[in-house]
């Protein structure tokens, strides 16, 4: 074999093998969001912080300090490149030319990250991010990223090399059976939505080859922007919970606070349409946000369905479009949460041809390497990095199942209390 | 990604991609008998003949007869390199120096191997090699690797990107797995006898490595030359049916007919001690051999078992030497019949404690790709290439296995009286 000199000499020279090698390495919503928060609510300071819900995986024995850090200094370190930055001005998104404005663009040109605060607390890390919203919102990607893959190579550091060989290849067939299961449901529309909790980055990258080649136009994009730059491919999402855990943290007394989450959404209107202009409603229970919702929402074109019972949220979805007198046929629903292929193929079953069906698979796509390696040390495991207070309010989060709930236990009974929100059927949280 | 723009522009050069690129790309005992035919037999005129036993797998539809006839231009055009050269006269072989005589070094540097006669006969080719015996026999391994590698290539070419890369991850999964498994069963010992057979060059080349890194010490070692050479493994084999076949054909009479099986032995026993004595007994009906053979043939070190029922014939060897006095648990019995892990896995049961027990695993290590493809069209399938003619006498097999037979109807029965072969059982040949 040949060996390329120069460029393995140049390999040897890093410090450090960087995870996230680009600020657009990141989900693509939350540059939408990154631009809806720029305009709107620019100077909010907020607190984001990592969470591990998965309690059993020892993250500060895993991951080596030193190399934490050097890999979020290293982000710390990224500037918008100039091709980036063109991708983003230019590129048709969501069939929209200059989605991201000038103002913006100008701000994310300039941007650096602002600094991190990591503390070894036990077997864990505290890892938090302060400063203004729009800044701090970027740190939530890559922070899940680094972490999930750090953790990915402490285990595969232990291989050798057939083992690491034969690990990929398990994981290639599986996905790939995965693929082709999909293919075989019929015509199911899948994104990629595993940024956040991938094994790795060039994993990713193989896992969104492998989707567009074996599912074709019904693989819909991808998430993640610089994949979607480098494979020309469709960025892909809409807005997260924390646009209505902050707008309601801010919220100056319950009226506000009931409000808030509808608040939200009137600001994404005024920047956003078509399949843009998809509702979030479970960070506060679904039902009575679709029950209290003001009219003008009837219209917008879908409902994600992130937690709880998503044929039970489905179904509340389709009714209320029918109560409101929508066509639940012309709505659109997408599936985002904890999904694998059966349950994918389940739902698409249950609600094809009722609504359109749409589905953001995750972890279970980009990360499943379940079984591959003794005591399942490969196994995604359930890591967020969240908004936990809002100029110095406490964020909450009830969302339809009670295990994702978070914030102070006041304020959760607050919460309760003014979205009425009853009696949550708990469910395990796996990813 | 960096790419090497040298090795890019050097590899588009070439006019084919050589599957055999070199003289040693051949099975160790083909050498060995090359050294023993050039000192014994050196002026033999020999036909061999490649046998596709497999009639459903149209050769001729599958290979271009253009791409194969270029491929064994090349070959033809294949010089022992130095660094070859120096391997073979220094190397340890079975642990002794110069295993390779100066003389035979000498004409085997010399060598290129003479013409061959192709045609197309309806939906299968027509292929054989006429000449002196050392020359002609070298034919056989890199004949049966273009040919089996064709195959594989017209199958592959149909294939997209993705489709390729799963069906390697399969096959190394599936290849590991049996590693794994082998290494459960106790203290195995396999090498390597699948060059003829094999999928591709460098398919062979990486199951080898996985056996190396699974196996450890209980990897005995490769029967390809070159791949021992660049890993610095050992070179595994014996001795094979052309030997007693072509010696038979020269028999003038019944009388030198039945000793002829042991004058090839004889032979044999002037050059070889140790692990290389070794009987290969079924030419013509393992029983039998033994039965009638000399007493000196009872002190040499093992049996390798090669058709029939594996079991049944270890447990003839067992028996002849306890009968002649020897004791079988110095003695070694080689199985290379048609091996999968299963079967290695309940012979060793069977026979470990009672007998040295060592396994050559050929065709189903190197080429087990049986169900990764539609139609199956990358099984392995039984091509053979033997000796059909020795100074114009038909050659002539038998077997412990009748559907592995060859040669003229009236010959066979010749051979069947004068071998004493009785009532034998058929299996099928799947390998």
């Amino acid at each position: 074999m040949t060996i390329d000199l120069a460029s393995r000499v140049y390999s040897h020279r890093w410090k450090i093998d960087p995870i996230v090698r680009s600020l657009i390495d990141t989900d693509f919503y939350k540059l939408l969001m990154a631009q809806s928060v720029f305009h709107n609510k620019p100077d909010v300071h907020v607190e984001f912080s990592l969470i591990n819900r998965s309690k059993d995986v020892p993250l500060a024995k895993l991951i080596d300090e030193g190399e934490l850090r050097a890999q979020l200094d290293y982000i710390r370190g990224l500037k918008l490149s100039r091709g980036e930055s063109t991708w983003l001005r230019g590129n048709m998104f969501y069939g929209k030319r200059s989605m991201f404005h000038p103002d913006f663009m100008e701000w994310f040109e300039n941007l650096t990250l602002p600094p991190y605060n990591l503390e070894r607390v036990g077997d864990q890390y505290e890892l938090t991010f302060e400063g203004s919203w729009p800044e701090v919102m970027l740190w939530e990607i890559p922070a899940l990223s680094v972490i999930m893959e750090l953790r990915s190579r402490a285990v595969l550091h232990k291989m050798k090399r057939f083992e690491l060989q034969i690990l990929y290849a398990r994981a290639m067939t599986r996905l790939w059976e995965k693929v082709e299961r999909l293919r075989a449901i019929g015509d199911v529309r899948v994104a990629d939505f595993g940024t956040r909790r991938r094994h790795s980055f060039l994993w990713q990258d193989w896992c969104v080859q492998a989707m567009q080649e074996g599912l074709g136009d019904n693989f819909t994009g991808t998430s993640n922007c610089l994949i979607a730059m480098r494979r020309e491919m469709e960025a892909i999402g809409t807005n997260a919970h924390e646009l209505p855990m902050v707008y309601s943290a801010l919220a100056q007394n319950d009226e506000e606070l009931a409000y808030a989450p509808y608040r939200v959404l009137e600001d994404w209107q005024r920047e956003h349409d078509g399949n843009l202009r998809v509702i979030l409603p479970d960070t506060y229970g679904t039902k009575g946000f679709l029950e209290r919702a003001p009219d003008w929402l009837t219209s917008w074109t879908g409902i994600r369905v992130d937690s709880g019972q998503p044929e039970e949220a489905a179904e509340t979805a389709i009714q209320w479009w029918k109560d409101r007198g929508e066509d639940p046929r012309k709505k659109l629903i997408i599936f985002s949460d904890g999904l694998d292929v059966d349950q994918i193929g389940a739902l698409y079953s249950k609600f094809h041809g009722r609504v359109r069906v749409s589905f953001g698979w995750g972890t279970l796509l980009t990360n499943d390497f379940r079984g591959l390696v003794p005591d399942d040390e490969l196994s995604p495991f359930s890591l967020v990095c969240k908004a936990i207070s809002a100029n110095g309010q406490p964020t909450v989060k009830l969302s339809d199942n009670p295990n994702k709930a978070m914030g102070p236990a006041d304020e959760i009974t607050r919460y309760k209390r003014v979205f009425n929100v009853g009696e949550q059927k708990a469910m395990d949280v796996i990813v």
